[in-house]
C-alpha cells in the first residue's frame, strides 16, 4: 500500500506505470546477461506478466526506444528506464530496527546490483548498539544507536531509510526521519504511518499480504461449498 | 505486483477493495486492544489513511455493520472482515528457501495473531537440513528437504506457500509448488514467476519497492535543476 505525494501521475507517469518500470529494468537485466542485445514487446511483456500493449505504452513515456519490426535495444533501454528511476548510480540507506527482518535485509544481496547500498544500520537496544554486521563477504558495518540516526541522516545526505522496528516504535522513528529530511521510506512495521504531505512510504506488510490470499482460497473454499 | 486469478474483481469485491481489508483489520485490533467498542468511519479511514468515502465504499461489501451517527461496533466489523479473509482460524504456511530472509520470516512474530502458523520450513542446501529453528520461543522446526516438499503439502493440505529462494530457483520451486497443488503464493525472489491461471503470486521484489521510492526522489531533483 504506497502513500504518493501525488497520487495518479508523478512527472507525467501514470503511479502503475513507476510500479512495473523496476519491473522491465529487472528482466531485461536478465535478458542482457543472457546474452540479449534485441528484444520484442512481446518477449519483454510475457517475460514480466503484461501485455505487450501495456508495456508498449509505459516505454511510451519515456521516449521513443523501440523500432517497429525490430524491437527494442536492451542496453539502451535499460539505461533509459534506470534513469528515469534514478538507479543509474548507487543510493545510500539506512535500516532501522536491527531484529531478524532487518537484519536480513542488512544482509540482502539484491540490493548492491540494482542501486543501493546499506549506509548505517540503527537500533534501539543497548545490547546489541555496537554490534558488528557483515553485509556482505569482508564488508562489515557496526550497529549504531538510534539517537544518532538525526544527525547521521543529515551528515551523510541520506534520502531513503528503511523502518524495520516493531510496530510500537514505527511512528516515532518516522517522525525522527521525517524531521532530519526523508522524503522516501520503506516500512515493514505492521501500522499505518503518519507523515506530511511531500513523504512517500512504501508499506510492506507481511501478515496482510498473506491474508490477501487467504481471501481467495476462503472465495474459493465458499464456492465449493455453495455447489 | 499481483497476479490475480480474476483481476478486477473476486466474489464481488473489486481487487483494491482485498487489498485495503487487511489493513482495516489491523486497524480495528488495535482499536480494539485500546478497549474501543465503537468507531466512526472518519477514525478509522484517518488511521490508515484511506477516505472515509473509501472505507464506506469498501466496507459495504461486506453487508451493513455500521449504525449513521453511531459508527461500527468494533468486534462486529473485526469478525466480519476476518471472515471474509478467511483468517478467523489458522492457516499452516511453508517456507521455501531458509537463507537470511527465509529464516527472518520464520521468526516472524507478526504471522501467529494475523492467521498463520509455520507448518514447515525446506531448503535444498544439504549442509542445512535438519537444522533446528526455533520460530518462537520454545517452538523448534527442523529444516526439511525441498525434495520432500510436493509430498509434506499434500499430506497435510498446505494451500499457502512463500518461495525465499534465490531467483534462479524460484521458477522449478514454483513448478513444484503448482503440482502439488498449491494455488497461493507469495514470493520475495527477484522474478517473475509463470503460473497456471488459476494461481494467485503476490510478490515483494525488495528492491524494486526500493526503485520506486528512488524514481520520486530522482523526479523531485531533475525539478530543482529545472529551476
Amino acid at each position: 500500500m504506497a502513500q504518493s505525494r501525488t497520487p495518479g501521475k508523478t512527472a507525467g507517469l501514470p503511479a502503475a506505470t513507476v510500479e512495473r518500470l523496476p519491473i522491465y529494468l529487472r528482466a531485461l537485466t536478465e535478458f542482457k546477461s543472457q546474452g540479449a542485445e534485441l528484444i520484442s514487446s512481446e518477449d519483454l511483456a510475457n517475460a514480466v506478466n503484461v501485455t505487450s500493449a501495456q508495456l508498449r505504452k509505459d516505454l511510451s513515456y519515456l521516449g521513443g526506444h523501440g523500432t517497429r519490426g525490430v524491437g527494442y535495444d536492451v542496453s539502451v533501454l535499460i539505461q533509459a528506464i534506470a534513469a528515469t528511476l534514478g538507479v543509474d548510480k548507487q543510493w545510500p540507506i539506512v535500516i532501522v530496527g536491527c531484529g531478524n527482518l532487518g537484519m536480513s535485509l542488512a544482509k540482502y544481496a539484491g540490493f548492491a546490483n540494482r542501486g543501493f547500498k546499506i549506509a548505517a544500520l540503527f537500533d534501539a537496544a543497548s545490547e546489541i548498539i555496537g554490534k558488528p554486521v557483515e553485509i556482505s563477504e569482508g564488508q562489515v558495518v557496526y550497529i549504531k544507536d538510534v539517537s544518532f540516526l538525526a544527525t547521521f541522516i543529515r551528515e551523510n545526505n541520506i534520502q531513503i531509510a528503511v523502518i524495520t522496528t516493531p510496530a510500537t516504535s514505527a511512528q516515532n522513528v518516522c517522525d525522527i526521519l521525517v524531521n532530519a529530511g526523508i522524503y522516501s521510506i520503506m516500512t515493514f512495521a505492521p501500522v499505518s504511518l503518519n507523515v506530511p504531505s511531500g513523504v512517500d512510504v512504501r508499506q510492506i506488510d507481511l501478515a496482510s499480504e498473506l491474508q490477501i490470499l487467504t481471501f481467495h482460497e476462503q472465495t474459493k473454499a465458499n464456492e465449493v461449498i455453495a455447489i
